[in-house]
């Protein structure tokens, strides 16, 4: 089974704040974190015991970073294939390159949930201005272009209002393989972090609910307002997901609720997911601590939620004002990250409050 | 004021699992640490930015650890006084050498103490057979004879149940200078972390009820079960000694609680205190982040608790079965040191329940 054990090494492809927080995560448990990233100015390695700095195709460098450690995992989805073929030969890469390959191409992502029988929004391939216009003819307007690889934060995503948009929206992907994704007259988003064990065993979160600034995640509240059969539902429905891939690890992942309840997935994240940060102050054993044991095939933690609890994003000048923000009575995260830029993530607060449901 | 800036580095002095965590703290508010220690094998080092290895009466690598860091901090009290002076002269070091210098000695405690008001056990400053003699007669049987200085976890103590165990006592001191300390009839032995800011602002978390085992500590659980009043008390008492040093940072204060209520004060620890460790899962704010805060110049965070909590240490080969242990539903900490040893502390676990009082 390859089990990492206390004392052992875990090694993290990424050099972000998710890779800063499993870094941390690892280390409470007395595992070594060993990051890898082509980017010298990395968060994460300043909280771990080593660092290899090397692009991600650099097959001398990833054979040696495999074999320095006893499982490798990730921060981001769009890991090249071929870096996970090579690591592969010498040590587990988790969560499996099936559920990055499925992550990394919302076509495939939709084809996959469909074929579990789990709601998405309408949506068509969309490669060029003939399937584009087919495809709004089919899904109607209002609808939403995105490219099918690389796009978060709201980036690669043009707004189709009406059908005069198309030809614009469709020189904005340069050519890139797309989706169109027909309208859904959500209620709210909300998002379930599972995990699951190298064993099989499940564990959920409770849901959080969402709000967006710009594309950008804002908030994120527990509990979200949502009733307990739907809560049910959102976590039967990761469950599924989880499952269907046989996955290792930690997944966000992201629902529409629409207004008689029913549960569309929106995305899923094959990895600790921003929805999920308010874990470190509202549960004992947090998102990342949950992915390191998963990943390392301990037994997964605790999901109970002690408290409610509201997560902000600080985003680009935002983290720039630490002093007031912490004088507010909550936990601050500052990711270490050098200057801020406009919509990037700097940080982010919880604050917690007590429990009401 | 000296207030190290959020992307900043923190310097610490010593490399066990306090420097670890002081470390993990600092991270979380986008703080570099620079460990300095003279032990290669450090469990802080590998979550920090920066390790120097070095002793503590190098001054050319004291020097360029200073001229690295914003600011210094220690993880334990019996730093040479030597180190101190070299360090202030580049760089705020907090706290402040004075609370070190006090609660390296058991005497030197006292009188401090004592001459706040104070209660302690009664004492007797013992430098030869004479002198114990006396103290004996002032103080009674049973009594403990204690080294004045580098005492721990029960090293460096005697009991001593009758007049006829003084010779062998004295003996066991091996010529060091120490302290009898009379017997307390004490009903439970409580813990405050108490936090003092630059400002002077304090903080308080509420106070835990310790239990040990062969001198060492055992279990830390809160709430204490003592009343209202006496709580009120043991955090008064704390502030007093935090306001008299004028202290920066988080200390610990381990009282005796007297069937009658009455507080007497064990001792006091410069830094953040092993009773303190159910901070991390009890409260959003930990008393690591709290002594980063503070160390640093940042505004303290709230010490408020959500839940109850019960912290049992892993000593020795306890933490050898960290599989068995994950699965108990309780956050597991292991501290990344090497082999384990009778008596040494390898890590901890925490169990949280919903808040009782």
């Amino acid at each position: 089974m390859n089990i990492v054990p206390g004392g052992g090494t875990l090694g993290i492809l990424g050099s972000g704040q998710l890779g800063r927080m499993l870094a941390i995560a690892a280390a409470r448990l007395g595992i070594d974190a060993h990051i890898y990233a082509p980017d010298p100015d990395s968060p994460a390695a300043r909280v771990a015991s080593r660092f290899t700095c090397a692009a991600y195709d650099d097959r001398t460098a990833l054979e040696q970073f495999a074999k320095s450690v006893d499982a490798v995992t990730t921060e981001f989805e769009n890991v090249p294939a071929e870096t996970c073929t090579i690591l592969k030969e010498y040590v587990p890469v988790r969560p499996d390159d099936n559920a990055l390959e499925i992550a990394q191409d919302r076509v495939a992502e939709k084809i996959f949930l469909n074929k579990q029988g789990i709601g998405t929004a309408p949506w068509r391939a969309v490669d060029d201005t003939g399937m584009l216009d087919r495809a709004i003819n089919a899904l109607g307007t209002p609808a939403i272009l995105k490219t099918r690889r690389f796009g978060y934060d709201g980036k690669g995503q043009v707004r189709i209002t009406t059908p005069h948009d198309a030809a614009d929206a469709i020189r904005q992907m340069n050519g890139a393989p797309a989706i169109l994704e027909g309208f859904v007259p959500f209620e709210r988003e909300i998002s379930v972090i599972a995990a699951r064990g190298i064993d099989g065993t499940r564990a959920c979160y409770d849901p959080g609910e969402n709000s967006h600034k710009d594309g950008i995640l804002r908030t994120t509240k527990v509990p979200a307002d949502i009733n307990t059969q739907t809560r049910n539902e959102a976590l039967a429905v990761a469950e599924k997901i989880i499952d269907a891939l046989d996955y290792t690890g930690v997944m966000g992942v992201e629902m529409f609720v629409e207004p008689d309840g029913t549960l569309l997935v929106n995305e899923i994240a094959p990895r600790v997911h921003n929805t999920g940060h308010w874990t470190l102050e509202g549960c004992a054993i947090s998102q990342f601590e949950q992915h390191v044991r998963a990943v390392c095939g301990w037994p997964l933690g605790d999901t109970h939620r002690h408290s409610n609890a509201v997560m902000t994003n600080l985003i680009g000048d935002e983290a720039d004002d630490w002093q007031a923000l912490t004088k507010q009575s909550q936990a601050v995260h500052l990711y270490g990250k050098g200057a801020s830029r406009p919509g990037r993530k700097m940080g982010h607060l919880t604050r917690l409050s007590p429990k009401t449901q």
